[in-house]
C-alpha cells in the first residue's frame, strides 16, 4: 500500500501590486501569493495543494501548514471517499490546534490546503480530474465526507442523501454537458479600482465581445467615481448584459443601504461582500433594504456554520464558495449542499491565484450530481497567472472549458517555484530578473 | 523620545496535559502555552504581552506575531490613547496582513499580542497598573481607542460617549472600592472533566468555603455523568451557590436543548458555549428554548463583530470577554461598550495561563468606567501557572484584588522563560528535570 512519505511547503509570491492587478476597496496593493504544499507518495504520483494569501504573511500560512505534517506523513496515499474523509476529521479535530482558530483563520486555511492536496493525490491516483472523482461517488460515500457537526439545524444527513440522490437523475446527460459546453463564467477583469475609465470602458467592451454575459465592478472607494465608472460600464454593455458589483467589506449597514441606492439606477446584479464576512445580521438587513439587488458573500466566509447562518437569516441570495478558504474539498461539499437545502445559487469566487483552477471542479461537481442546474450560476474569471499551473483554467467564449487531466489542477511548474519563491527566488532578489 | 527598538517573540509551553488540568469535552490534553511577546524600548520599560494556545501551533502563532515586528519596530513609545489607537489601527489595517484574518483566528491574536504589549509599555511608563490608566482616559480618548467600523448599527460613537459620560458620576468612589475590595471571582478548579467524583465533591466544598459565590462544571462529554457530576456538586454547594456549566463547544442546537432540560433540575445559572462560537443564529434558538438558564460565550469569539450580533440577536445573556482572543485592550473597550449598551453583563474568560492576570484590568476599567456595576459579575478564577508572573493575579475570600504594580501583568519571569521554552527548555528536553 503506497503510503505518504514527506511534505514539503513553499512560499511563492507574485509581485502583482506593481501593476495594481487586484486592487480594491480593501486591498489596495496585494502580491497573489501560495502557501504551497506537496504531499510526497513512495510510489506514483505525488498531491499538490495551496493556501492563497496577498503577501505580507503567507510565511505564516506556510508554518501553519507545516504543523499539519504529522497528521499526514505516514498515512496511506488516501484512495475513496472513507479515506478522505478521515483526514479531513483528523486534521479539523488536532485538539490542540483547534484553539488557534476554531476552524477559522490561518488554521482553517492550513487544513483546507493539506486536504485539498490530498484529494488533488486521490484524484491523480485514480486517474481522474476532481470533478469527475468526486461526481461518481455515491450519494452515501459524498454524505460520509462531511462533518455535519454544527449543521443538524439547518441540513441533515438524511436531507443531504435526499439531494444528493435527486440529482441522480440525468446525471451522466450533466457531464456530458459539462464535458461539450463546460460552466459559465463571468468576468472581474476590467473592474479594478486602480484601472482609468478609458481601461474600464476598453475592457469592459472586450468582455461582451468575450463572450461573457456579466462582469464585476469593484467599488467602495468613491460614491462618485463609482457612480462615473457604473455609468461608464452600463454604456459600454448595455442593458443586457449584467453588472455585479464588489465592496470587499467597505461599509457599515447604513453606508450599503444609501450606496447601493445610489448606484441601483444602473441595475447592480450583485452587491458582492457590502460589509464585514462575519456579520450574518447586517447582511441580513442590507439584503432587505435593497431588494431586488442580490447580496453575495463567501470569498471571506469563514467556515460552514457562517455560511449556514447567512442562508437561514435570508442573508444572501448568491452564495460564493471559495476553494482555498474553507477546509478543503469535503467542507465545500458540505456549502454546496446547505446551498442546495436553501435553494441559494453559488456563484464562486475566483482569480487571486490558482482559485480559478481549483473551483472549476467544484462548480462541476455541484451542477453534476448537487444543484443540477446552471441557471443564475457562474464562476468568477480572472485572466492572471494561469500560466504558472501545469493544468491551467481555460475559459472559451465565456465558459469554462471542463478540466480533463487527473488531480485538483493546484500543481505549478517547477520554473515558477523556483523564480517566485520569497524571498529567495530571483522574482524577489532581483537577480536574473 | 524613547522608541521601541526590537521585538522579541518567545515560544512558551507549560505541559499541563500531564495532570488533565483543563480537561474538557473538546480540550482533552492542552498544554497552555503562550506565544509571548517583548517589546524593547530604548529607555525605560519593556512591553510584555501574549497569546494564549494550548499547545501546537504555538510556533504558528509566534510566527503571526513576528510578522508584526515591521509595524512596531521603530515606533516611539506610546504613551496616551491617541498613540495606542494609532497603533492598533495600523496592525489591524495591514492591507495584506489582513486577508489571514480578517480580524479572526492566528492573525488578529498576534495583534492582540502586541497591542497588549504596547498596553502593558504604556502604563510601565506611565507608572500605573492598566486598569488605572485606562479608568483615568477622559470619555473622548477612549471613545478615540475605538475601531467603530461595522459596529454601527449597534453602537455609534456618540452612544458610547454618553454611556462613558454617564459613568463619570461615582467613578472615584468605584475606584476606592476596586482597591478596597477587588472584584469578584467564580472558579472553575472544581469541575475539569478528568477529575473524580471525589475530587470534584472535595473542591466544590472547598470552594464555598474559600468565599466563592459560584463555581463552574465542565459538561458535554457524557449526559450520565453530567447528571451525577452536577447532582453531587449540588448537594455539595447547597442551593445558594451559583453553578455555571460550561459544554466547550460540544452540541448542536437540539442535542443543547435536551441536555440543559435534563440538566435542569439542579438549577444551572448558565450554560457556556453550548455549540459553535461562531453560531449566533444558534445560540439564539437554544437561549429561547432553555430559559431561565442563560447562555454565556465569548473565550473563541473571535472579534467585536460576532459580539455585537450575539447581543442584536440577544443570543446572550452573560458576555465573556478574553484578554488574549481578540485584537487587544482597544478591541476589548469596544466590546465592553457593546455590552453596557445592551445591558448585558460582563464575566471574562479566564485561566489558561496569565488570562487571570490581564483580564482582571478590563473588569475593573468596566466597573469603573463603563457600567458602573458588579451586579452579576464576576471573573472566572483557575488556581493554575500564576507563580510564572512578575505580578501575579490573587483571589482573597472569593475576591480578586486589585494589581497595584504598573503595567499589564503579563510578565513572565526570566526563569520561567528559560525553563518552559519550547522546544529547548529543560522542562521539554528532559534536562535538569
Amino acid at each position: 500500500m503506497p503510503r505518504i512519505v514527506g511534505m514539503d511547503v513553499l512560499d511563492v509570491r507574485f509581485p502583482t501590486s506593481r501593476e495594481l492587478d487586484g486592487s480594491d476597496a480593501m486591498n489596495p496593493d496585494p502580491d497573489y501569493s501560495a502557501a504551497y504544499v506537496v504531499l510526497h507518495a513512495d510510489e506514483g504520483p505525488d498531491g499538490y495543494g495551496f493556501a492563497f494569501t496577498i503577501g505580507r504573511g503567507n510565511d505564516v500560512q506556510a508554518a501553519a501548514i507545516r504543523a499539519m505534517e504529522p497528521h499526514v506523513v505516514g498515512l496511506p496515499v488516501p484512495e475513496d471517499a472513507a479515506a478522505l474523509a478521515s483526514l479531513s476529521q483528523r486534521l479539523v479535530g488536532d485538539s490542540q490546534l483547534r484553539w488557534l482558530g476554531p476552524e477559522k483563520g490561518v488554521a482553517h486555511m492550513a487544513v483546507g490546503a493539506v486536504v485539498n492536496a490530498a484529494w488533488d493525490l486521490a484524484a491523480r491516483r485514480a486517474d481522474k480530474p476532481v470533478w469527475q472523482f468526486l461526481s461518481e461517488m455515491t450519494p452515501e460515500e459524498i454524505v460520509g465526507l462531511i462533518d455535519f457537526r454544527y449543521l443538524s439545524d439547518a441540513l441533515t444527513p438524511e436531507e443531504a442523501l435526499e439531494i444528493l440522490h435527486k440529482a441522480q437523475e440525468g446525471k451522466a446527460e450533466r457531464i456530458q454537458h459539462v464535458l461539450d459546453h463546460g460552466y459559465r463564467a463571468y468576468t472581474t477583469t476590467p473592474g479594478w479600482l486602480g484601472y482609468s475609465d478609458d481601461k474600464l470602458v476598453r475592457l469592459s467592451k472586450q468582455a461582451v465581445a468575450d463572450g461573457f454575459d456579466m462582469i464585476k465592478l469593484k467599488v467602495g472607494g468613491s460614491l462618485e467615481d463609482d457612480i462615473r465608472r457604473l455609468r461608464l460600464a452600463r454604456e459600454a454593455v448595455g442593458d443586457d448584459i449584467r453588472i455585479a458589483v464588489d465592496a470587499n467589506q467597505r461599509w457599515d449597514v447604513s453606508t450599503a443601504v444609501e450606496w447601493m441606492q445610489a448606484l441601483a439606477p444602473f441595475s447592480p446584479y450583485w452587491i458582492e461582500e457590502p460589509t464585514s464576512p462575519d456579520d450574518v445580521l447586517a447582511h441580513q438587513a442590507i439584503a432587505r433594504q435593497i431588494a431586488p439587488i442580490k447580496v453575495a458573500s463567501g470569498e471571506h466566509v469563514q467556515n460552514r456554520v457562517v455560511f449556514k447562518q447567512l442562508l437561514q437569516a435570508e442573508a444572501i441570495s448568491v452564495l460564493q464558495i471559495d476553494a482555498a478558504r474553507v477546509g478543503g474539498v469535503n467542507e465545500n461539499v458540505a456549502i454546496l449542499l446547505l446551498a442546495a437545502k436553501f435553494g441559494v445559487p453559488v456563484c464562486p469566487h475566483a482569480g487571486g491565484v490558482g482559485l480559478c483552477e481549483l473551483v472549476r471542479h467544484l462548480s462541476m461537481f455541484d451542477y453534476i450530481a448537487v444543484s443540477a442546474s446552471q441557471t443564475d450560476r457562474s464562476i468568477e474569471w480572472v485572466d492572471h497567472l494561469h500560466e504558472h499551473f501545469t493544468d491551467p483554467a481555460i475559459v472559451r467564449a465565456g465558459y469554462y472549458l471542463a478540466p480533463r487531466k487527473p488531480g485538483f489542477s493546484a500543481r505549478m511548474h517547477d520554473a515558477t517555484l523556483r523564480r517566485y519563491r520569497f524571498p529567495d527566488g530571483p522574482e524577489w532578489t532581483g537577480e536574473n530578473s
